[in-house]
């Protein structure tokens, strides 16, 4: 059984919504995703840098994110035919951990924990699939790389993008996949 | 450069230690290292294993394990040659996250938190090496295994056993390891 590792923020959970949410509370600004297309905040905002690592780094921030749309039907489905396994990069945010743990229990019960790992680079894992929204992440990775669509990385040429889960449950579950 | 991956508790960290002041400590007994020899906690004090868990699945438990002899002055010379990843089966201890992290850089400043991996089951890890005292997770990496002697494991075969850090320098270190 093949395996894919699926990234969490910017793939399952809706990261770019909650921190939305928190500049607009925060700062008082009306961002919208589109402000986001092709930048990251911190490049959008780098007076905001610190300020912004820092409500980031917290089990609030990562503890409520919304589910993307479709992640959880299509993973469990996934899982009836590959080995999963979740692969986040959590050592930027040490203090997401407990979030993220009790954050995938919660959204996806059906997923075992020896298949978590909470990582730095992705280099350092192994799966025959990585989904994910960051390019970094897929270029370090020593398999084949699926890049999720994300405000950021709209501008990105990458070989296979999908811009939903729908997508990729269509490319996973076709016949020859990648 | 090829890469060593390697565990924490009962490698770098002397979790049997701990472990043992603990429960002398809370329980009055006088256990040793030798009482350890071959077995698991758990099956020596049964009906204690829920409240064992209690005690280790914390932050006080995780953040002040002493490091083992040798262990950093023989991981930075390694870090010369090798990779250093770091991975440590966290998931059946989320309470242990921010400890484990924290004790990292604090004992091993010298090394990346990027190559710092939290798993459950070792399968998901990718290096060349892996030197871990437990066989689960050694039968379960895709890799060369090398097993680090502590009390519970001394009664297993294993091709490749180490049992001090200064062995472990000779091995890394020499013309041909493994």
């Amino acid at each position: 059984m093949k395996r894919i590792a699926i990234d969490m923020d910017g793939v399952m959970a809706d990261y770019d919504h909650r921190m939305i949410e928190e500049m607009n509370q925060r700062f008082n600004m009306s961002l919208t995703k589109k402000d986001l297309l092709g930048k990251h905040i911190n490049s959008l905002f780098p007076e905001l840098k610190e300020e912004i690592y820092q409500f980031i780094n917290t089990y609030d921030f990562f503890r409520y994110l919304p589910v993307m749309k479709d992640a959880q039907e299509t993973i469990l489905e996934l899982s009836e035919h590959y080995e999963i396994m979740i692969a986040t990069a959590a050592m930027e945010a040490p203090g997401s951990f407990a979030a993220k743990y009790e954050w995938l229990h919660e959204h996806f019960p059906f997923l075992n924990s020896q298949a978590f790992v909470f990582c730095g680079n992705k280099s350092t894992v192994r799966a025959d699939y990585l989904i994910d929204d960051n390019l970094y992440q897929l270029n370090s990775f020593k398999g084949e790389g699926v890049l999720y669509s994300a405000p950021h990385n709209v501008t990105i040429d990458y070989p296979v993008r999908m811009n939903s889960w729908e997508e990729v449950k269509d490319l996973f579950l076709s016949a020859k996949p990648i």
